[in-house]
């Protein structure tokens, strides 16, 4: 229970940290994007709740990116995610992303070999061009073995308010490991520039892998940046001068 | 502190039955919008939290309101929000809303006197045709005293972490509290009405604030509603039956 | 003949005269609706480009209004008019409206008897809206008799080049004469409103309703409205002047 | 006079081939992208039209690009483009264009030297990647010469229905002629791709210009498609042929 707490005492600082970043970006007209990818029962959602809750939702996004739908389908496969690169200022999280072509769609078979074998460079464009705009890009990848998923599917099915949270998607998709390990080797292999690294994080122990994500997004958002909080207004000293001491 | 731990307990009761009701809506189509209004430092914040923090981000959005940036301001004054009503199966949270024309803009003067007048019909119509349309509305209104808020605005001075949180614009609108106390008493006497009732929650107190609100939406949310969760799929049983006893 | 040279003339006359209103609404911020409602072979394709032809596309939209698509079909039925309604100095056309829900809706059953009937008040509160806001709604209806459509399709299939523009669901459209002679008199009984009349144009004859029509909308979006042109910029008379007489 | 009817009969001729195009676009899903880049007066505005008149407006959008808005300058500045692409099915013409970057922005100082040195490449990025999905990428360029220029600037200036078309805007650019030219210089060494070459066309006589124009667009647009026109639906040819030769 030390490790809990200690991990506990972690996350706090850390998202403290991540406030301080995000009011930073805000008054400075900087954005940044955070991609998270991973196994189903990784914790992507786990880490996404730790981030939101502390931050202020009006400028940040979480984008839960699924299958395309009917007109997106119609459109170039990479519009919708330009379309949700945040604007100066802002940050914006990626549950799952643009790497659904080199993954989902590659081993189910929804993009041909071309296109897929395509993708790597479309996509190492695609964050070039993001990147040389000044918007950071932090991709982390939610790395757990086959026992402990089976382990977190085994403990959802048997909690019956979590239950439903168990899809038939995620069988088929636990089918398919071998495949989709193949498919995250080429990824990490191809799209890991210096520009935009993978980051994997080890999530077979949950609290550990928030702490060391939250750590990447904290450094990798924070190199260079000026967090200092401003001087209140004068509006606001004026007014509490005025008060007097203790507000009273 | 018994108090501290009952309003716990209550909310995260309410909590679970928001999941549920989430989960009801998505799978059924149905779709709600929730306005928040209230003073400076009544606790929209804190309560939208509650709110989001055990919601699924993907049929949940959050739009937080404040002028009209440059585009929007050669628009009808409607149309922001008529892009922000949810579609089928989802929900979402305005923090300030519509009724920003009767309140802000009426006190400030951005808005004529004939314009906000008319706003009061203007928003009966518009709200009237969203619960029409199946769609339901929540309006609760945080209410705090004079002096609760500025007991709030000295803790948030104080709290070197928090100090940037308190603005100018806090202080003037404090300077408001009579215009604002007219504004939002007509806008009770309008806009309350049967399909779309304003809710006045004593915000005074925060925790017994959120257990009330919490409330209110589940009821208002809930009314008539089937919450039953699904029965796991097919796929997911056989998968488990696999397993054996304990999913080993 | 001498009636076709005429009505060319005239149309061109009119032309000039909606020119010079775009660019007084463009310069004064503000807006107007243009709704094309008619039979099949009525003429609203050929009226659209007669307008289109001499308006500055940049302030001028042109919607051509068909089934929702799905991700529409899940929204308020409204919501993809209200997001097409012209910012402020801009005019829009729409090639069929809103109207499709007591017209196409009501005869094909798309809408419940419910859902339609409710609709009429619906129409007339959102049209009320845009003008209150100083929008301009000019409501035009191109109507011809049976035998006029039948002439058209017949031509049309005759013209191998237009051929393909005659399609089934024109030739059930026809099917259907008396279920949409029903709708339309409902329509202009229910929404023909003061602020927002129903203008029906005699359609038989293709030249006299264009020109017929384009009165209609100069004189509505021309009421009260001051179309003199500006002066040339300073800088253009200072160019023009240096270059000499004749521009030399 | 001859020359000038032949040109409408060739203008007429390729206005055909399009309108195919067009029609084979929309079945098999296609589309594609026309820039046009051009000094002031060049034509871009009547060769539009040209395309606009006869083209079905459900399937074209026609995009003035000026200077970005309050929204778009804290974007990507690429996003407002991505944005624009056009779905499958569909064509899309920019009346100006991306190139902004490299030209005006460039010309007036808007873009440091380091941006607009580096959006050679990412331009050729973006366009390789918009023709790697099968969108079709064609950009034609207006040339006329300065003289020319001059002559239409006076006769716009001495038709009083035309004179606020010439603009402070037009006269500045004039007198930045030689930079202008250094950039367009630059574009056609940089962005004259394999999969996206840039067309000049000799824009001094205007009606020439449109053909060769219209020329290369049925050209590059028509390569290896299939514009047979489909054979009408079985529900016209049966109402046909139940109303006997001659459609009585």
């Amino acid at each position: 229970m030390a490790g809990r707490k200690q991990a506990k005492r972690e996350v706090e600082a850390l998202q403290t940290e991540l406030q301080r970043l995000q009011l930073a970006y805000a008054r400075q007209g900087r954005s940044a994007v955070v991609v998270l990818e991973g196994w189903d029962a990784a914790g992507k959602g786990g880490l996404i709740r730790r981030i939101g809750w502390v931050l202020d939702p009006r400028t940040l996004s979480v984008w839960q990116i699924g299958a395309p739908d009917a007109v997106e389908r119609r459109q170039h496969w990479l519009q919708r995610f330009w379309a949700r690169i945040p604007p100066a200022g802002e940050i914006a999280i990626f549950d799952r992303s643009w790497y659904g072509r080199v993954l989902v769609e590659r081993v189910e078979g929804f993009a041909s070999a071309q296109t897929w074998h395509r993708a790597y460079d479309e996509i190492n464009g695609f964050e070039q061009t993001l990147v040389d705009d000044g918007i950071r890009v932090v991709k982390l990848f939610l790395d757990i073995d086959s026992a402990t998923q089976l382990e977190r599917f085994v403990a959802r099915y048997e909690n019956p308010a979590k239950r439903w949270k168990l899809t038939a998607e995620d069988i088929r998709n636990r089918g398919r490991w071998g495949a989709y390990e193949s498919a995250y080797a080429d990824m990490f292999a191809r799209c890991s520039t210096r520009v935009a690294p993978w980051h994997r994080i080890d999530a077979n122990d949950k609290r550990r892998a928030r702490v060391e994500a939250l750590r990447v997004i904290v450094d990798t958002l924070g190199a260079g940046v000026d967090t200092a909080l401003p001087a209140p207004d004068t509006a606001v000293e004026t007014f509490m001068d005025a008060l007097g001491p203790g507000g009273r």
